[in-house]
């Protein structure tokens, strides 16, 4: 059974526990706190020299870290990833998106309002304001689409949607009013629709 | 014939040139400044409203926004995608690295530092050392890679070569000393001698 090296609050590390429950596909998984550096210890720099989770580790030793690109992998030939060379690549844009225009804003501002140690985020206050202006406009990125499609690549929920919700379901954690961002909020529920959805919580 | 909205400077839109030109994809060039907001019009913001390029604009009125979701998707099953699962995962996952980890130092420190107005810099000489301790850290994950591999995912050349070498190839103009990097220069080297190879200045 293959292991994820994963924290337990990382959207980042639900989107691969989520994607593989939906494709019931079983997970060891194996935790690290969210603080201390324990993912840049030599052992865990042997397996990963980036130094982060999530990190997909077989049987015969091969890994696999970046979340999307994890959960691309796990779910090829499945209805997660299109199969319609347009949609797929669809997918992958919104996921490269994610990773660049989102996470970045929406998952820091969460993990340092309302994760971290106060005086880690004492140290960073002075980036809150670009964190929701950043995150905010990544939102409404989403919200434009979400006004004209339900999904974001092609006609179904996929791997992309997986991607997006990690962090947005839970945006109000980092500060950020979802109120504001109604197609984003049908959405969301949307994708908890979806069978063998499971919740960040949820191990 | 595709048109790619784009800056001339920029590495993410040489990847999208580099990989056409590889695959004789002929692209119709409309380029923009890289000063001033030019992608930040509402006629750009209507074909992607993260207001960003590259952007890939098809005869029918499709957009793909993302250097590398473009190039995976004009190289779908060419050379440049490695026809193996195993591979195809690898060298998405240095794609996302590519963006998550590397180019938001990379790049940016050689935006500031070499192109970009002085007083732009001038507002970010806070954040040098920052770009230049990721950056590095991010040249050492690579250079970690290619002492044991030719290449970034199976047995040659990829996609996930020309993502990574969008903006590890000018790194020097960013204030990074690609001399302590002998794996990452020998590796330049091998993507240079690579058939249809053109320098980020030709168009």
């Amino acid at each position: 059974m293959p292991v994820l090296h994963q924290m337990p609050l990382s959207g980042n590390c639900y989107k691969v526990r989520l994607t593989a429950k939906q494709l019931g596909i079983s997970l060891t998984l194996r935790d690290y706190p969210e603080f201390g550096g324990a993912t840049r210890t030599p052992e865990f720099l042997a397996k990963n020299p980036n130094g982060r989770v999530p990190l997909l580790e077989w049987e015969d030793g091969r890994v696999l870290p970046e979340s999307n690109a994890i959960i691309w992998h796990l779910a090829g030939g499945s209805r997660l990833v299109p199969d319609e060379s347009w949609s797929r690549a669809e997918a992958l844009s919104w996921m490269f998106f994610e990773q660049y225009s989102h996470e970045r804003y929406v998952a820091v501002a969460r993990f340092y309002l309302a994760h971290a140690p106060k005086d880690e985020l004492k140290k960073r206050e002075h980036l809150v304001c670009e964190w929701h202006a950043k995150g905010n406009a990544a939102l409404a990125v989403m919200e434009d689409h979400l006004r004209k499609r339900d999904w974001f690549a092609g006609a179904r929920y996929s791997v992309g949607d997986i991607a997006l919700f990690g962090y947005t379901h839970c945006a109000e954690e980092g500060g950020f009013n979802l109120g504001n961002y109604p197609a984003i909020t049908r959405w969301i529920e949307r994708v908890r629709e979806q069978p063998a959805h499971i919740s960040l919580s949820a191990r």
